[in-house]
């Protein structure tokens, strides 16, 4: 399955490692991001649950490999490589970050060790999967952190980037900190609790306002959440606090909602819906949530959508997929890029947390006291090692992590960078790779991750 | 299948309307988009096929019906709910502009016309795939047209959101321009050209970079583009250079590309290479394209990635699904949205097309003499009509249609806006559903667009 979903010039090179008879060496790549997206001062690991599914589904249909064999691309491919394709399957390493983990630029999310010809042909998938799920499971923690326990719903899937993308924001958003989704797909499959009562086409299709809203109390009883800006704010929740119990409250989605919000308060107030709650929406983000929990404005439970699913302010995050190692003949050798403003560091590593600061170490380096490392064992030769956590444990994770970090990272606005440090004896490794590049270093294999 | 890629809402509402006694009230709704984005001065409409996919197949599996009777939200839901939604098919019309059709904002890129239950249910998941592919392919446009003839590939899966938006992107991306994407699975999904040969683990996974590029050629002949860049671009177009022929040429993904492509271009040259040719990548839109145009840079074809299929300087855009028809016993009634900023034009809608200008007008009006009308019928009672252009065939009308516009819609910033009238029967019949808002305007149903 997803055999086909990657860029093809991982299979060019996965035809070309065969015919270099290089496909059965053991390449180790890391998953990381290379700087923050603007404004962010950490990001949330997400998206770990469908890189495993993806990682042990794949496989190619015999109509893939036909599709393959009649492009010009591989008109020189030895006939081998169409055979290695069609039994693929992975069957390497994957090391990764719990779900759920704030990290920094430079530290791998995940590793693979596998099969040259394997490593490289999950790529591009690995890639779009845990990009898209980080970003929006950060942006959520934003939004989240700057409603100050005010409720946030997840509403965007209509603005995501594809319907996928909008199932994929659901589930990232719920991490991140949001209550729930909009996303009923999202919620069956996830878990993830699930909110919506009505649009303004509800309201428009009966002929009288007030006829629609006692519509929906009687379909939602306590559960009902009046959408009143289709012609008129105030008079819309007047309709709605005309109604009585039961009712969960009403949701604003356009105008002025500071003003709006406390005026529509004070009706339902007169009205002796004290505990009726008033939700906003309407191209929130971020930063309009802080203005108007500011200003104080009544408001309980925030739905948040295009901005949310879509990372509006940062849409890309720069994460790269890199081949840190290669063993061939029992000989390990380390690699990096050395372009400019794009170099790597070479190497399998570990990222230890400590309270203030990571570091970034080889991964056969002993374990420096107090760290606790973050890259966990999840699939070995092929087979996945235990359940992964639900996105609830990822979201009860995300939460306590992001709770333990130093106050100034949640910020809204770019702070005082998080320290990572990097070991010393990767910091060699570094240097001597610079003075002798393409040759790589050789090393006696036997010090694999396993080892350490 | 699908039926659960929707906001919840929209089944809490097709409850509330089958207990209301309107679930086959029949429903007009149509999707546009409300504003430009920033930059912006005309979309392309794309997305159509995955539309006409979506709604011949909707339906809910058992499991999916039983996830909504266990949400507490359907603990009132008549039974008889349950019941439509197993047997649940889209029975209606869809009217649609053909995909690659520029367009503006206020005129519907598809119309539903289905009973009502149908009609509310489908919204999320068309706006989300029609958005999503209309957004891509204007950003492609923007791109091709910068690039002045120079081929344009997109190779953004990695950074889309999601890999399924990576295939849709390769998609509308197509149909906007570009000559073909890096994903391979589009290609053989859509018949779209492919293009890729290596990347930067191609080089390190060799102890020598002259072997790989060696071995890249043996693999690749005349198609061969040798990456250079990972460890020095100039030392790496010296290697490439001694190869001699076949190749196609180099690609450069970091540094300054004008300069680099100038130096690459000379070593080329120097070597006789002269049919030789320079691709660049990393990060590029269209204002660095347009740079590196205006400069002079010796850059044959694009790679684009990130920037296109994330549409980085716009990345959402407002498309809206409004319900402005609604017919019951033999009587039907216009609905409009009067909420601030966000009201809505009422009544089916036929856009014409003129040289200069687009007049939108009622659906049941005469054509004006000399206008194209734009929105065809693609599915009449939940039967496909016809084919559906290939998306080659959406490219060319994409092409065409961008050609025959004014040139300042196709510059890069805000232009003049395009010319939209509204004909005099739409305004007097918004006019007067603004005097009267909620009931409507009844009017004997007789008159349909199928009628017109």
């Amino acid at each position: 399955m997803f055999g086909l979903l990657t860029d093809l010039y991982e299979l060019t090179m996965a035809a070309g490692y065969v015919q270099a008879g290089k496909a059965t060496e053991i390449a180790t790549f890391e998953l990381f991001i290379r700087h923050l997206p603007q404004r962010r001062n950490f990001v949330i690991a997400a998206g770990l649950e469908q890189a495993v599914e993806y990682l042990l589904g794949l496989s190619f249909t015999p109509e893939e490999i036909d599709y393959l064999r009649g492009l010009p691309q591989f008109a020189r491919a030895p006939a081998e490589f169409f055979d290695i394709l069609r039994r693929l399957r992975f069957s390497g390493d994957l090391w990764a970050v719990r779900e759920g983990t704030p990290i920094f630029p430079g530290e791998p999310v995940l590793t693979i060790r596998a099969p040259l010809i394997e490593a490289q042909i999950v790529e591009t998938y690995l890639l779009a999967t845990i990009s898209y799920q980080t970003m929006v499971a950060t942006k959520a923690a934003r939004i989240v952190e700057t409603a100050g326990g005010r409720a946030v719903v997840e509403f965007g899937t209509r603005r995501a980037h594809s319907p996928q993308a909008g199932v994929l924001a659901a589930r990232a958003a719920y991490i991140g900190g949001c209550i729930g989704t909009s996303n009923t797909l999202a919620g069956m499959q996830f878990g993830i609790p699930v909110y919506g009562t009505a649009a303004h086409s509800w309201v428009q299709s009966f002929t009288d306002e007030l006829e629609a809203f006692r519509q929906l109390q009687k379909l939602l009883g306590a559960a009902t959440i009046y959408l009143i800006d289709t012609y008129d704010t105030i008079e819309g929740a007047r309709k709605a606090a005309s109604l009585g119990r039961p009712l969960w409250g009403v949701r604003l989605d356009s105008g002025d909602l500071s003003t709006l919000s406390r005026r529509v308060r004070a009706i339902l107030d007169e009205a002796g819906l004290h505990e009726a709650r008033i939700m906003a929406s309407g191209d929130l983000n971020e930063y309009k949530i802080r203005e108007l929990v500011r200003a104080g404005a009544p408001i309980d439970a925030f739905g948040v959508g295009t901005e949310l699913v879509t990372s509006a302010d940062a849409p890309t995050l720069g994460a790269v997929y890199k081949l840190v190692e290669l063993e061939s003949n029992g000989v390990r050798r380390f690699t990096a890029k050395l372009s400019a403003d794009k170099a790597t560091l070479p190497g399998a590593k570990q990222v230890y947390r400590f309270e203030d600061h990571d570091l970034v170490a080889c991964a056969g380096e002993p374990a420096p006291p107090g760290g606790k490392p973050l890259l966990e064992p999840v699939i070995r030769r092929g087979a996945i090692l235990a359940e992964l956590p639900s996105a609830a444990a990822a979201r009860s994770h995300a939460a306590a992590s992001l709770a333990a970090l130093p106050a100034g990272v949640r910020r809204l606005e770019s702070a005082e960078p998080y320290r990572v440090d990097y070991s010393q004896a990767l910091r060699e490794l570094a240097e001597q790779l610079r003075k002798h590049p393409g040759a790589g270093l050789a090393s006696p294999a036997s010090k694999t991750r396993e080892g350490s």
